[in-house]
């Protein structure tokens, strides 16, 4: 009967080793040797659950962020894309989610995998709730009627991973926040 | 007499032999002695000019985009984007340089020389460039006053690389055409 508990004991263990090491040695050095070690467990114990180093990444990382990109709903659209922007910055721009975040979209260039993995376990499901919120401020008439919802999290989110991943610069509330008053105003004349 | 030109033949036959086998084998299975030995040339002769794959790369894919990427000035700015970031989506959705540069982007997450070459050498440029088109066309009072411009390249370019590097589906013109439109637009009311 303690079997399952000891699994998900073990499970946790693992990833916190991995979160933990990857913040200390980098995510280029880290093994699942070391990681297996580090948590008291067997390195097939790892490669069983985890059939690579990204997967196994990517399972700790989403353990760490948990419903902080929420979005909230005060009825306020441009408050609460705010709101969740400076989270998302603010979990971008700390260790360990952060730097180990960069490794792993590095590493989802060169491994399809991991890609397909980030994708349909953290990405899509951001989209989801960004489309879900700035619908309701299409309909209470926040949001242009015109506003192409599909395009949602590439609108808002490329010009922060634009940021992370090619620039490099810091990520800071006050870029988030002319971020978003470019896009509701738009680039044409008014 | 002959030695300048002897070198950038040299030179120019690395990159060639960088992007033919990189475009065979891919990224990761590149090595710098397999680019020395399709070139002809020695492994120590790469390594005396290029510190790393990545820069070898990164000058590689730049001796193929040359101008491709300049911006149009017809005087219509929506024309003209379009007439750009069409180019730039070809560029990317089509190999050697599309797989190669998405390889390129994935190194620089863990490598900082690498991103800071790929910046202060491919995305500054065409961050100016793009200013510069802009800025001309606010002049013009085709682009709102307000718009501004130091967000240029995140605001036009972040959606296409958010698509390039994590949803990575297929970049087509009508993306472009639809990502313009929305930040023209904007995405408030009217």
């Amino acid at each position: 009967m303690t079997t399952p508990h000891r699994g998900a004991a073990r499970t946790e263990a693992i990833m916190r080793a991995t979160l933990e090491l990857g913040q200390e040695i980098g995510y280029a050095k880290l093994s699942i040797e070391a990681i297996a070690a580090r948590a008291g467990a067997g390195k097939h114990t790892v490669y069983r659950r985890w059939p690579s180093k990204g997967a196994l990444l990517l399972d700790s990382l989403l353990s760490l962020h948990q419903s902080s990109l929420d979005f909230p709903d005060t009825g306020d659209i441009v408050a609460d894309l705010r709101t969740q922007m400076y989270a998302a910055l603010d979990l971008l721009g700390s260790p360990p989610f952060g730097p180990l975040y960069q490794a792993l979209v590095g590493e989802a260039q060169n491994d399809p995998q991991v890609a397909a993995a980030l994708n349909g376990r953290f990405i899509t499901p951001q989209a989801d709730k960004t489309v879900a919120r700035l619908k309701t401020a299409q309909e209470q008439g926040q949001l242009s009627p015109a506003f192409d919802l599909s395009l949602a999290m590439a609108i808002l989110s490329g010009p922060l991973y634009f940021q992370f991943l090619i620039t490099q610069e810091p990520l800071t509330h006050e870029y988030a926040d002319r971020v978003i008053h470019a896009l509701f105003d738009g680039m044409g004349t008014p």
